[in-house]
């Protein structure tokens, strides 16, 4: 995180803002309501002027004008005066209450002129005060806040026409692996198609980035270190996938050494993700995920999701951290720190976790439906249902701080 | 829901396909791994010439060739012979299990050439079996599924290029009230902002339409029934904001009938939102929203974005309703069902909800966080923190069959 910048601001039509990180502090220059005004279709009148009235002793009032929605009335109202008004009207001068069209009758042969009441009003009954919603100077939506339609509702009644929002970082992919196949190309003995590139497409939208894909390394050293110079020029950080693993052919760390990049650490004690390396070149990362599914996935989560969150202005740039019941053995014990692909489900008030099924680093079909990751600490046992687990939600906006402390449960 | 329609198909490239809605059913069709392969780098040999391997009694064998990821060795491995094997390569005919690297030992002088290994291996042991992960035929997602990254790596597993997407229903927007300003507009006394428009622009995003606004009615009624009837040629489904309380200056019903509209309903007994109006002409729907911020934002979801899920084929597509505990109380009763909005958190594996501060149906400022709505049937007596109450969830893709059963907690 030392190595990830904040992004540049850029004006987007409010229409398009969905979605997009806001590049500033929205705070309200004035209060809501402006003004004092109706929240029924009514009569605005005089409370003081009922204060005697009952059910046996009706008052009359004489209807001198009336307030449409968005129109001001300009006449005080006076004894016994009502003023016909509009839901979200401005209340007029000179009355303090409203009484809703139902608790009135007009009087026969005098239709909209005059009018019986039964019952007293207090002061202020039926009115939305001025700022009784909102204060000027509240902030409603702070810096890095994603755009949701409430914040965009927010953002038209502040006159926000065109939005502050985060430039979103451009995230490059570039895939290795003689294995690969392009999507459209045939299945052939030994070979697989191209799925982790689209799974980080995805996964770069998800967290707010542009995502820009390059396509597939060619097994020419010297053209793979030109196509990691060409494509990292294009971008704010650039992710390969594969190639990262002990086999003979890795050749990322021969390109990290000639382009002069830093290697900052190329093992994680995680499973799966262990081969995740990071290098910095020039302000810009390079991140090495792991050619297996599952393992690029969490990589991809775990570190650059968060650097995406940062330069979009977010103040919680890492993975959300909750916690929740196990709701199956988990029974394989293992020394290092486990992220399994899981479905969070809500049970009646509880949250539980499962496991989304087949859980090899390899494995493509489970990861459809997860939208969480449980944490299970390093350890020489297995974990059973029940127990509370950390888990890392992932169909989020809110993010964490730091989730990386009090993981439970713990064995150590 | 009779009156809703279901989509067309379209073609999107799989790099844009994230979040579509998928419009078939994703069907394995090979398995995967579609081989058997190593998982790790290693070396391929036969467990029969292991089984006799202690510690203190090595085995010794021949490295006859070795196998890059995406290639296929065409030899049969024989006795005590051994493939250097890289992850994710086939394995080659005769071997039946695969030794990691780490645990081998090159003999001095012969590097490259023979090993030493002292532990026996079991037939099968390192090997990703084909099919193992995905069955060929498998349904990996079901049509109207949302497109998740793990969605996207199957659609690319399975060759996709192309992904048969819905084609998002276009969702019109015409606001009406002449207390409106524009947002570019400055602040006028009596006037509000446009504020819902903006909102339900959102919320259809969110929801899975196309957003498309047509600006303010006019004040001339001619115009606005011209206005409809030209937005209505355009869109899917048209919604109206304001203009169906029980002020004097309401178009709707009016246009409705000059159109010869059928309306469906034009009274619901909840709140916010007791106003909202349906309407069909020629097989599409016509929605008056209440002009309030949190009635229309409510009515959306509770009529329009069904409407869009189904049009994308999604089999569940009310509001997703889920079991909370109350955060604190709420004490107003009411003898309509209310729709509070609401923030959905997550405290130590329980699911609590918190009404979203100010909570009166002019509110905007509410509704920023707002992630959830909960709902409260009507009655006589308010709601205490700790009981538990059914939500809807508002940023979710899941959606629900039919929300509007056993609701808790009844007092009827």
């Amino acid at each position: 995180m030392d190595f990830a910048i904040r992004g540049k601001v850029e004006f987007v039509a409010l229409e398009n803002s969905y979605g997009r990180f806001l590049a500033e502090d929205l705070i309200a220059d004035h209060d809501v309501p402006s003004f004092d005004r109706s929240p029924y279709d009514g009569f605005a009148v005089r409370s003081e002027d009922t204060a005697q009235i009952t059910r046996m002793n009706p008052g009359v009032f004489e209807v001198i004008g009336e307030i449409g929605a968005g129109s001001v009335f300009h006449t005080v109202v006076g004894r016994n005066q009502a003023v016909r008004i509009m839901t979200g009207a401005q209340l007029p001068e000179g009355a303090d209450a409203v009484v809703m069209l139902e608790l009135t009758k007009e009087i026969a042969g005098e239709e909209g002129k005059r009018f019986e009441l039964k019952r007293p009003l207090k002061s202020g009954e039926n009115i939305s005060f001025q700022g009784e919603d909102t204060k000027k100077g509240t902030i409603l939506a702070g810096k890095g806040s994603v755009i949701t339609p409430g914040i965009a509702a927010l953002l038209a009644t502040f006159g926000y026409h065109e939005v502050p929002a985060a430039k979103k970082p451009v995230i490059g992919v570039l895939a290795t692996g003689s294995e690969l196949l392009d999507v459209n190309e045939p299945l052939q003995p030994g070979k697989i198609r191209n799925s982790n590139s689209y799974m980080i497409l995805a996964q770069i939208e998800r967290a707010g980035g542009e995502a820009k894909y390059f396509g597939k390394f060619s097994d020419d050293l010297e053209q793979c270190i030109n196509a990691v110079r060409e494509a990292l020029s294009q971008v704010d950080l650039l992710i390969t996938t594969g190639g990262v693993s002990v086999g003979d052919y890795d050749y990322l760390p021969a390109i990290y050494e000639k382009l002069g990049a830093d290697v900052l650490f190329n093992k994680i004690a995680m499973r799966p993700g262990s081969v995740t390396t990071v290098a910095a070149l020039d302000q810009k990362l390079l991140v090495g995920l792991s050619g297996n599914p599952s393992a690029c996935f969490v990589g991809f989560e775990l570190f650059v999701r968060p650097v995406i969150r940062h330069h979009n202005f977010h103040l919680s740039p890492h993975v959300r951290k909750e916690k929740a019941y196990l709701g199956e053995d988990f029974s394989k014990a293992n020394p290092f720190t486990r992220f399994v692909r899981a479905e969070l489900h809500f049970n009646e008030g509880r949250l539980t976790v499962l496991p989304s099924g087949f859980d090899k680093s390899s494995a493509v079909s489970s990861l459809a439906e997860a939208n969480a990751l449980i944490i299970l600490p390093g350890g020489t046992r297995g974990y059973q249902a029940g127990m509370m687990v950390d888990v890392l939600l992932l169909d989020d906006q809110k993010g964490s701080d730091w989730p990386w402390e009090n993981i439970v449960p713990s064995y150590k």
